[in-house]
């Protein structure tokens, strides 16, 4: 049985930053997201009895044996889950760039898993998709869909309320997000490894619990009143608290460099200017800004000049998972 | 009756962030400081039965009407301790680089506080005058003292047990500080509204108070037990705890600029190298650096060559008030 998907990334306006079960990705907040139009994974699955292993091209090429085994290690959660037997041969291509700071990995398993879900030949909602994807990674919980993505952190141990839901159709409200690349280096801190420190030596994290929280009921209404200053200056914040619980941890650490803050300053001092943009940065240096349609140009042509601006990738509000022909 | 002191300014390694009283200046928590040998203010107060109102020439120029109405404030405090019932004519001098973003008021209401108790003719303790001192400006009831003071928070409403210790003379241990200089900007956000604005809004406000005593702890430690690098990395997370404090505010704040991160960034780079030194930063851009005397000309060079560094100031560990001949 072979099946074939393509999921998008998504970039969070309420961050996903601290885990309550490592094995199972359950968050300890809820996060919210916008899924992009522009960067994707394409990945087909083909459970094949002749096979004695799990096999995993990327780009067309063999992965490497510990990547091998987290691909593995999904697999065999997915069998589990629908009682397929045979391991799998795996096809993905990513179409994100590396350094514009996507996590690729979002998409990544939203495809994966779709694809896989598919090629087992059994019955399943998006809701249980959502639920298997965001074990390969906790983000692609919410790539299963478009528009505006809520993932629910849920309360039991199990996960089996822990899944995203849709809050906004892809078509419902048009944003504009510019991706600034300000560097190609790879992060220091891996998100995974900083979620884990902060959640175990940060004293701000406590605070980024209820903050976050409270931040998340702000987003909900802007994006229900279509409010986007309440919803760009909440991102805003969001993103800078998330950050600040980094600076606490023991020993601290910062995902932005010297070019993060440029930017960062750059589009405050547009905004006092009177042009409305709000930037939120994951864990990385890169930066991501949130507009309005009518602003979009004159924001690309400003941010260009910037010495520290490598590239930017301007990008719309995407779908969800889709399947495609084998 | 007339006097004259002069008070070096101090930096703050376990930094004073937050007030419990802001008419009795009480912080929230106890802070911990190297006074400085290299930026002080000499202050000469005369007491006047033919005044009719208190007087203040700074640098030779009368002061607004704001400053004027700062220093006569503070004057009726020493005034109301004292039993002195005349106005006063102050002239200070201030030798601090405001640009190097020394705040000035440490050293001044320091050496305000000494020339006016003084000038009153009535016996004081240096306990009592780190107390009157800090009724101008909290971080001036460190000045009072030279070497490594620590700003106890007391825990009376009157202020009776918030005052500054010594806890390390001037000569005991050895250490520079380099000032860096990255811009002449005036800060957006003045400590004292940052401070406010941080204990009303931010979530990371608890975690701040339970941090900065662990961190006290540790920088006492360090210091008792000229442990070097135990003190760096105290100092530095502490610096950083406290900036992660105004992320978090509503709405957010931000003492950085691009070029202070900039130097963080070549102090962590040097320190991989085996340069030894760490950094801290008030609230303004500019950046401080503590290091041993070994390391002192490598490290200037080093810093020196960075395209955003306007100037650096090289310090040692100063002494405390002292009184002049008028």
């Amino acid at each position: 049985m072979r099946a074939k998907a393509r999921a998008y990334t998504n970039i969070a306006l309420i961050k996903y930053w601290g885990k309550r079960d490592e094995t199972l990705f359950l968050p300890t907040n809820n996060s919210l997201s916008m899924t992009l139009d522009r960067f994707y994974t394409e990945t087909s699955v083909d459970f094949d009895a002749t096979l004695n292993q799990d096999q995993f091209f990327l780009d067309g090429h063999q992965v490497d044996h510990q990547e091998m085994k987290k691909i593995s290690t999904f697999l065999t959660k997915v069998r589990s889950f629908t009682g397929e037997g045979r391991f799998a041969r795996v096809d993905s291509v990513n179409h994100v760039p590396i350094a514009a700071g996507f996590a690729s990995s979002a998409s990544g398993f939203a495809a994966l898993a779709a694809a896989a879900m598919k090629a087992t030949g059994t019955d399943f909602s998006k809701r249980e998709l959502s639920q298997i994807a965001r074990q390969g990674s906790g983000s692609a919980s919410r790539s299963i869909y478009g528009g505006f993505v809520e993932w629910q952190k849920g309360v039991e141990d199990d996960g089996s309320d822990c899944y995203a839901v849709p809050i906004l159709d892809q078509d419902a409200w048009d944003l504009r997000i510019l991706s600034i690349e300000v560097t190609h280096e790879v992060k220091k801190v891996l998100s995974r490894e900083g979620m884990k420190r902060t959640v175990e030596t940060s004293p701000f994290f406590e605070g980024w619990l209820q903050a976050a929280a409270a931040d998340l009921m702000e987003a909900k209404q802007a994006i229900s009143d279509r409010d986007f200053t309440l919803l760009g200056e909440t991102l805003e914040r969001n993103a800078l608290r998330m950050h600040a619980t980094t600076l606490g941890a023991n020993p601290p650490f910062m995902y932005w460099q010297s070019s993060t803050v440029k930017v960062m300053e750059a589009i405050q001092a547009l905004r006092m200017e009177g042009l409305e943009a709000y930037f939120t940065i994951d864990a990385g240096p890169n930066v991501k800004v949130v507009c309005q349609p009518e602003d979009e140009q004159q924001l690309l042509s400003a941010l260009n000049k910037l010495a520290v601006v490598k590239h930017i990738y301007a990008c719309r509000i995407g779908p969800g998972v889709t399947y495609l022909d084998v």
